[in-house]
């Protein structure tokens, strides 16, 4: 609804107007205001996890009443590269998570939604950072460790030979500060994997402020997603809902058809327990449940709105075939408007509201970025005009 | 001469004009040129070894009859990063380096000439190329292992332990190939302490051109500088002229006045042979002297034009007072016109020409980056609009 006014706005031509009004308002509040920065890989269609587990919370902080907030929601396309990547693929993903992040119901009006590599200064700001990082320092994030311990086949992240991995990824907690800090983020939204990413940050923010004898940077706090972490429907031991499983039918997109969604949950896995064998007189809590049981009451949970305190009960000693049915019909619920959506972003009208929105967004993240990186500049005496 | 009469033009405002068909005309010759791009750090006022190792060299390329070469010359700030900076001193520098540049004769209109800071394509395509670009080939730079074992103060530079230095100078390589390759660079003035980053430059750009599956990038080749080495008026062993070593009078800069360059000549070293005593019937080679001494002659013929081999018999036999002196008298004569355009640059009035220059470099510089950086992206597919 939302994107349809903006929509007929645009060809009024009022819209860049309009958002010229937005930009200038909002550079001038920037100190003022809170500022939230959140980044997402271009990996495509988002599933269940990404879903409730960003892309929710960035509809949510989007309309929070009464909040003095300015929000940017980045596809962080120079952090895709540090993977290899078909750049025809890429290329689709990016699009095709710019529409998703649309058809969960962010208002690129409220928001500012942009491609990172539309706006040079990141790169700018990163090739700064670099200058104020110690390698020891970056030697010691664990993301890294992990990516070359998944690499290397090593069981162990303590004895590590980086040389076959490329300068990218190393410097690519670097480039994640610079993501932040470019735009004087006071909070970011992160998981638990993230944390140190974000610490990182933080020290580059008080080391620059130091170089620069100037408050420049505030330090940027977390801002801790309630949300609960959604399992794989399948594979053994559980892990999380993942783009990369090899089975497909471990991840429920958020673009997939009732059937699909149906089916997926029909193959899903629980357990060898025979509910009608349960105790009559114990209903569990959610952490008494195995855990790919236990998720899908969070699933269910997710989509309804409702406790899984509530849910349990209903469903408990009954064949698991009930919950899995009840848990399709609210996810299909859930992502139909969503699809549906979707759907229509992806046809060739859409896809010139994407590049609108892209354009759009751009010209205002770049609004912040260039002021803002003039400023360091001015302040380490690398700047000319 | 040449940059009062462009300054003439400015006033008249035909200027840019006279550019922007200059910046159409250069973009659309790029690929069937040559390229040529060299950068400079911005330390200031140059000394004589910048100028004859480097300076003259730019020049010369400039007023060649009859070639078909773009030629980009860089002050290149963001590699100054790399080192600690104290932000005033930083931006005089690099504001005297361009004085420096245009001083010694390098004409902003047959040369692109500009700050690497001011574009920021340069940053961007150095993320990217640290994306294909392996640590263990960066490790095995020299350059790297010897600031770290300077900083280190070990004499080996086999075992090293990377973990105090910046990221910055880790990476400078990949930020050096990148100001190459932005260009599509054919051909790149190197000393003999650059070549393993030309070699670097090169790998990278045949790795890009698989990626992308194009020829993109030509693999740029070096041009070797044929002059000659000049040492330190003081200091034993006699060391490469440097800035950064702790006696002024170990160097001349390019502004010196006469006064200060026959002081310094007067107090050169030499050595303790008696001249005199010398045998009547062999006239040595320069080869044969001591190196304070041949470096005196190499500065004369540099000076002069005139070959050593006519210079060293004049001298020979005599006491070096004669050849100091003659010496002073040359380089004075060398560079007084430097000093004097270099002086009128200083001046509030040559402060906004400078400025002027170096926002007709940074847009001449920024069109073709910017038209480069934007096929790479497509051929990456990080492009949007």
């Amino acid at each position: 609804m939302r994107c349809t006014t903006t929509r007929i706005k645009v060809r009024q031509g009022l819209f860049f107007q309009h958002l010229n009004k937005i930009n200038r308002t909002y550079a001038s509040q920037q100190r003022a205001q809170e500022v939230v920065f959140s980044g997402i890989q271009p990996t495509g269609v988002p599933h269940l996890g990404n879903y409730f587990g960003a892309l929710s919370q960035w509809v949510e902080m989007q309309n929070a009443p009464g909040t003095n907030r300015q929000l940017l929601y980045s596809v962080v396309g120079l952090h895709a590269l540090t993977m290899p990547q078909d750049p025809k693929k890429l290329y689709e993903d990016r699009m095709n998570t710019l529409a998703s992040i649309l058809a969960v119901g962010v208002d690129p009006q409220k928001a500012i939604l942009f491609f990172q590599e539309d706006v040079p200064q990141h790169a700018e700001l990163a090739w700064i950072l670099n200058c104020y990082s110690m390698m020891g320092r970056l030697k010691r994030m664990t993301t890294w460790k992990s990516k070359l311990a998944v690499k290397e086949g090593s069981q162990s992240s303590d004895i590590i030979d980086d040389s076959g991995l490329n300068l990218g990824l190393f410097t690519y907690p670097v480039l994640q500060a610079a993501d932040v800090l470019l735009y004087r983020t006071t909070h970011v939204p992160v998981g638990e994997d993230q944390r140190q990413h974000l610490e990182l940050a933080r020290e580059l923010a008080q080391k620059m402020n130091r170089v620069m004898k100037n408050d420049f940077f505030p330090l940027p706090t977390t801002i801790i997603n309630p949300a609960k972490r959604i399992l794989a429907l399948k594979g053994s031991p559980p892990q999380k809902m993942s783009k990369s499983a090899p089975d497909p039918r471990s991840r429920i997109l958020i673009t997939d058809s009732a059937a699909e969604i149906h089916d997926k949950l029909r193959v899903s896995h629980t357990d060898s327990i025979d509910p009608e064998s349960l105790p009559e007189d114990h209903i569990p809590s959610l952490d008494e449940l195995s855990p790919n049981v236990a998720n899908l009451y969070t699933i269910l949970s997710c989509c309804t709105g409702e406790d899984v305190s509530t849910l349990i009960p209903r469903y408990y000693r009954r064949r698991y075939g009930y919950l899995k049915a009840d848990v399709a019909a609210a996810v299909d619920a859930k992502i139909a408007p969503i699809r549906k959506e979707y759907e229509r972003l992806r046809k060739p009208d859409g896809e010139m509201w994407l590049r609108e929105v892209a354009e759009m967004g751009r010209e205002r993240a770049s609004a912040i970025a260039t002021q803002n990186l003039a400023q360091i500049k001015k302040h380490l005496g690398i700047n000319t005009l």
